[in-house]
């Protein structure tokens, strides 16, 4: 066992070379030097040259807290970490690697605060603290939701953020956001079961939501059409609510439905216990696909069909977005704002064509 | 869609309340305004009281770059994000989670970096960087592995930091570190199975490590001692090659095992599914542990046996472990570092005694 002295040394640093001293080799004023790390291009490239020259000469690093009193910028993008709705973000933690990653070209980083979900009064309280005291430059703004008081008081305020999630029920919002397109999803997955001659499609969705829950099966409705029975959609948050919900489904004899399109992975994991309960075998008598495509879908056996997000894309344009806000010079435009197409990533679960008793009656 | 121009404000902040304005007004020294900041011990209660006002009366916020400059401290300690080894840190967005939580009363909030996974030049790359340019204090270092260069360019460095993981083939280590008791784990998990009256259990891991694999695989072999068949283990990387693994062991007449200890969630599927392959019942027909207790293991039904980490336990004490080695006042001692024990989670994949036949041989 580790003992609580050895090691105590609490960081010596090194003498720090002053941005002074820097001054005084290069033969120029501190702020000319200041300009050199923080505004190059002000200086012209002969100055910025010898500053350079007597910045490697004497081994100066531009010290992060003198270097925000300077530009007034953190270099840090404020993120709430804990937990979300339904799982929907989808592997937290994968997102948040992406969006360091993505940020890490342009020399900004991520720092991590939380609040509880769902409470967006304590969320913008955690945002007033950071901001005002300068701890980030702008905020990720996760998991939106309708009625969601944050964005728009960040847009009162001036702060640059941006959204992962669409602005739901605001259709005067003019931040930008970044929202996996769910309900191209859920066509996705219709399309995919009717091309394996299925003919009754069912869904298992959410209880209503009046945002991404709603929309995945208005989606559903829409693309499944006559194929979507009348009763075909049960409503659950967790799989076993799920499986109890959709057993009377598959109780419905002829018109029961020969797949299932869930919208997440927990859901669906919930149907294909539904049945198996009912002594069909998933996948082969009944189709089910979800939706995340997370460690549910991908490491069990049989797999399940699923709609990956592509997190990195995701990652990707919300911080080129934010930065874009700061004035971040990024050489180019950002990635475009608004909804990103899912993947289908079809597994055996889905990969048996439809009994052919129910392509037969549906001939 | 949101176009670029409408919120791009880039942060207007109201008229900043200076350090110089609240000694004025207090009439003290800037370096007393300071103290009361950073240092309020060294005030006597009057001072500090008479400043405390002062700063209310203004509005003052200390800014942290202006905080930092004073304390030379960021605030901030660094943890990095990304890919993990056979996901044991489980769950690494609700560990981070918990980590933010537990730093916050003390003021201290995390910096997401990240770094190749398994490269410790690259990530020791990372750590100088950050720690050279103040903008962490300390680290927390994740992921442990035998011959690992993190904990010793630390603590060369003098560099505050703690380990998630403890220092695998290095008795000579000395600083603090936190990890899930795996053999423990191991051992809670034979017991239970025992009492459920197996009499021959196997175990899957991971292919020899140096490391945590190894010492799961040990824990179970001194644990099952003679219900242990000599040839009762598999080892694997992912739940495909699990299955594979385990197919031998099941085929193996009276002598196969009634029941198998997993390394991990993942592996635990797998072995359930060699087990449904085999034309057996999992859970009643043979008996299937896992660990790390993930949705993999609580959401499918049956649901899984598993290992809960207690993740809060372990934030708390790696905060406070590395909150103590920078000095900072925990008004207590730090949590202790060393091993946590895991909780066992029974569920239906072990919830059934052992098939009769079984007991009756044994007995």
């Amino acid at each position: 066992m580790p003992t609580a002295d050895d090691t105590r040394a609490s960081t010596p640093r090194a003498p720090r070379v002053t941005i002074r001293a820097v001054a005084e080799h290069a033969g120029v004023s501190r702020q000319t030097v200041s300009n050199a790390v923080n505004a190059p291009d002000r200086l012209s490239p002969t100055t910025l040259d010898r500053v350079r020259r007597s910045v490697a000469a004497l081994g100066y690093r531009p010290d992060r807290a003198a270097r925000a009193l300077t530009s007034r910028r953190s270099g840090l993008i404020g993120i709430r970490v804990g937990a979300t709705a339904h799982r929907t973000a989808a592997h937290p933690d994968r997102l948040l690697h992406e969006l360091v990653a993505a940020a890490r070209p342009h020399g900004y980083r991520f720092l991590a605060f939380d609040a509880p979900y769902g409470d967006d009064a304590a969320e913008i309280a955690a945002y007033a603290e950071l901001l005002a005291a300068g701890d980030v430059d702008a905020v990720v703004v996760a998991d939106t939701h309708p009625g969601d008081a944050r964005p728009g008081w960040l847009a009162a305020r001036g702060a640059a953020f941006v959204a992962h999630g669409r602005p739901w029920g605001d259709p005067d919002a003019t931040h930008p956001w970044v929202d996996v397109d769910g309900a191209l999803g859920v066509r996705l997955a219709v399309e995919h079961l009717a091309e394996r001659g299925h003919r009754r499609i069912g869904f298992v969705g959410w209880p209503a939501d009046g945002a991404g829950g709603d929309a995945r099966r208005a989606a559903w409705r829409e693309a499944a059409g006559a194929l979507a029975g009348p009763d075909a959609t049960a409503a659950a948050d967790d799989p076993a609510a799920a499986a109890r919900a959709v057993a009377p489904l598959l109780a419905g004899a002829g018109a029961a439905p020969t797949s299932l399109v869930c919208a997440s992975d927990a859901l669906a994991l919930g149907a294909l216990a539904a049945v198996a309960d009912a002594g069909a075998v998933p996948g082969r008598d009944v189709a089910v696909t979800g939706f995340d495509d997370s460690d549910l879908a991908s490491l069990p056996r049989p797999g399940l069909t699923s709609l990956r997000q592509p997190i990195r894309l995701v990652a990707q344009t919300l911080v080129e977005q934010v930065l874009d806000r700061l004035g971040v010079d990024l050489g180019r435009a950002p990635a475009p704002a608004g909804p990103v197409p899912p993947e289908l990533v079809v597994r055996a679960s889905s990969a048996a064509p439809a009994p052919a008793a129910v392509r037969a009656l549906s001939a």
